[in-house]
């Protein structure tokens, strides 16, 4: 007997990366009410559902929608204005002096153009911090992307707190405010231990678990971050986050380039999830993730973009790629980073970046979170291994169609939730004032 | 007084490459019979030209067509066929064994299929080199992009030659086939030091000389081609190619990984152009260029995405991401290979690797080999710097338009010289065709 189900996807093929990575070749997926109802072979699922609505995908691939683990999506208003610098004079001359004016509704717009650029290269999810971060869940709400998102936590004024009592505050209003909410979730967000106090990552703590929040923090980022760790705190920066207890929190540790086997074995324990950032370490010079200690340790790991001003995408088919070359040239060794295993990072790793287990693989009953793209482009052809199109083949722009939720946020140049083209003339006066700010004549 | 030109392009910017690195804002470029007849602010043009066609590239950033140093086109049919495997049993167990039963009309198919990708990705020239090239320069023929290929010499039978001097006569055919024309040339290509002998190199040489054509060979790749050079002739590979003759020609070195001071100073000398391959280098783990030892001996630098089993696209703008973050990281400097120096790489000195001073820059009387790129895609929101962004921001799927000799050869999804849907009918017959010879069941 049929069953009714709002929306049935075709796909020559689908990428479940559910726990045994099961393949479907012309397969479909039946949808209702946000949920995967049923999943496998199209010519199955043809005869057992009825469709309000049957999108084609014959000629795509289907997979997970990815999860960028790491994001400060509002940094897209700073795409490109100053690349090729040393870190220092790249803060201190180009991003701060911007960042120290900017507004709420700068941020929302800028964020707004981040998950655009997430849904067109099929994200579906993403671990945002920033300030105003208010704006970022706002913009989040509109797109239609899953978000964890926090207010940065500083030991300095930042341009959306005099201190860090008020980001505290604003993470405090944020849970409140979307406290049961099933896309947009509030995180703790002290920004490293180098650029707070340990009275404020001890009240980051107590925070995070009064309200039972995840913590996501910068770690142990590059030699420069351990050197300053040991100036102000006398130890390095793993060992800090554990004396003031926040690797005892469901915890989302960003970058981790800098660690010892020990540090490692302890993130590995305390079941913290690190965040790869490829992009932004290689360009910013900041050191290459050791990856196969990591794995022998069998510590957590996903795949996050980074903001946009020091990558300067946030496509996280770029930075699987990316991810996948960096560890074969690093260990002179073809075989690390498997395909397999950088997609992982991407989907079902991503999961406990987000601390939200139903993410980033393909179930009956699962969320419909999912990307398809187009396997007739040029460089999608022909298809032998569809895990090794995902990651080395693919730029993420062959994606057809993004949905989170079982709805449909991007299809073929379209935007469904907001006024795409409107957003582009809003962004015209964003990045005047940026231009300002940053006292550059153009 | 009004002129008349066959087609009018505005755009929002050009990047112009020229040798002060011209950048107009909200240009245009007048097109006639194949060259630039103007180029400057589009008010000015549009004053000046009256033309037959006028395209709107007002959302467009416009550069010269990027030039592909180093690519085996027709390994497009290998696409991830075999990944993640050490270099030798991936060569000898998945490679080589599909290689060995390649006919001239699967290697006319995969070159159509990478021209496709290339053209899709704003590539307009290319230098190549495999086995029945002559079918390679039919689908450059039929594709309309510019090509320098030549017939891969080789000391062992290959699918198309049973001995190397019938490689050197079907080099010689296709000279005299190709004489003349505007955008296909041929190069004498010995394979490498390792996979010749040295009488083999000599008539390479002797050929060269004889039609005035220039050599284009693997040099240098990686340590083990080392050991094998030393091993067969005494000497590293860089001494053997000078013992040999081959870099008193114009010669187009691809990879030059494993070089010391004194070969770069050689090389820089004898003027030859490397062509680094950053995506390929990494994938098999065969090395970094020494990218700063050769800036500093002036050593002519292209860029180059080898072959499609090794990358896995063909796509420059992935190459250029990829070349300014492998160098940033491995020289623990984020100042190192600029949006600027990868750029030149994949225009101005691409020209010094295809033997054709015209190519990779966009100045009045010369070619009009460009592509467009749509600026209102996500990723290339806002713009401060369009350097950057086509390094960075870009993905290469932004391309809205390509041309070569001022003809329309891509546009918005289609392809002007060929049937694409057919050319990937005909490639299901390939792919099955891999399949069987792989030994792989699908």
């Amino acid at each position: 007997m049929m069953q009714c189900c709002d929306l049935l996807l075709t796909a020559a093929c689908i990428l479940t990366q559910d726990a045994e990575h099961t393949i479907w070749q012309n397969g479909a997926l039946a949808i209702t009410a946000g949920r995967i109802a049923d999943l496998g072979p199209a010519e199955d699922l043809r005869a057992r559902w009825q469709a309000k609505t049957v999108v084609d995908g014959s000629s795509m691939l289907v997979l997970p929608g990815l999860v960028n683990a790491h994001t400060h999506a509002a940094m897209t208003i700073l795409r490109g204005l100053a690349d090729d610098m040393p870190l220092i004079s790249w803060l201190t001359q180009r991003i701060f002096p911007v960042e120290a004016g900017l507004n709420p509704e700068e941020v929302r717009l800028g964020s707004l153009l981040g998950f655009a650029e997430m849904l067109r290269t099929g994200t579906t999810a993403c671990v945002d911090m920033y300030i105003h971060e208010a704006q970022v869940l706002e913009a989040a709400h509109t797109a239609g992307i899953r978000c964890l998102a926090g207010e940065g936590v500083f030991g300095f004024p930042s341009a959306a707190c005099p201190s860090y009592r008020q980001a505290l505050d604003i993470t405090r209003d944020l849970a409140a405010r979307w406290a049961g909410h099933d896309r947009l979730r509030v995180a703790v967000n002290p920004h490293s231990v180098y650029t707070t106090s340990p009275d404020m990552l001890l009240a980051c703590r107590d925070l995070a678990e009064e309200l039972h929040l995840p913590v996501h923090i910068h770690l142990a980022e590059s030699p420069d971050e351990t050197a300053r760790s040991l100036e102000q705190h006398g130890v390095r920066p793993v060992e800090h986050a554990r004396a003031c207890g926040l690797l005892d929190l469901p915890c989302t540790a960003a970058h981790v380039v800098d660690v010892t086997d020990e540090e490692i074995a302890l993130l590995a324990r305390k079941r913290v999830v690190a965040v790869h950032n490829p992009s932004s370490n290689m360009k910013l010079a900041s050191g290459i993730l050791p990856l196969a200690r990591m794995q022998a340790a069998a510590l957590s790991l996903a795949l996050g973009t980074d903001g946009a001003a020091s990558n300067n995408q946030l496509n996280m088919f770029t930075e699987m790629g990316r991810a996948a070359l960096l560890h074969k040239i690093a260990q002179n060794d073809p075989t690390a980073a498997s395909a397999a295993c950088v997609l992982d990072m991407a989907t079902r790793h991503g999961a406990a970046a987000m601390h939200d287990a139903r993410l980033g693989q393909l179930t009956v009953g699962g969320p419909a979170d999912l990307t398809a793209l187009d396997l007739t482009a040029p460089n999608m052809q022909p298809l032998y291994h569809p895990v090794s199109h995902a990651v080395y083949a693919a730029t993420g722009h062959e994606v057809r169609l993004t949905m989170v939720a079982g709805e449909i946020l991007y299809q073929d140049g379209r935007f469904t939730r907001f006024d795409y083209p409107a957003l582009l003339q809003e962004l015209r006066a964003v990045r005047s004032a940026v231009l300002r700010r940053a006292g550059t004549a153009h």
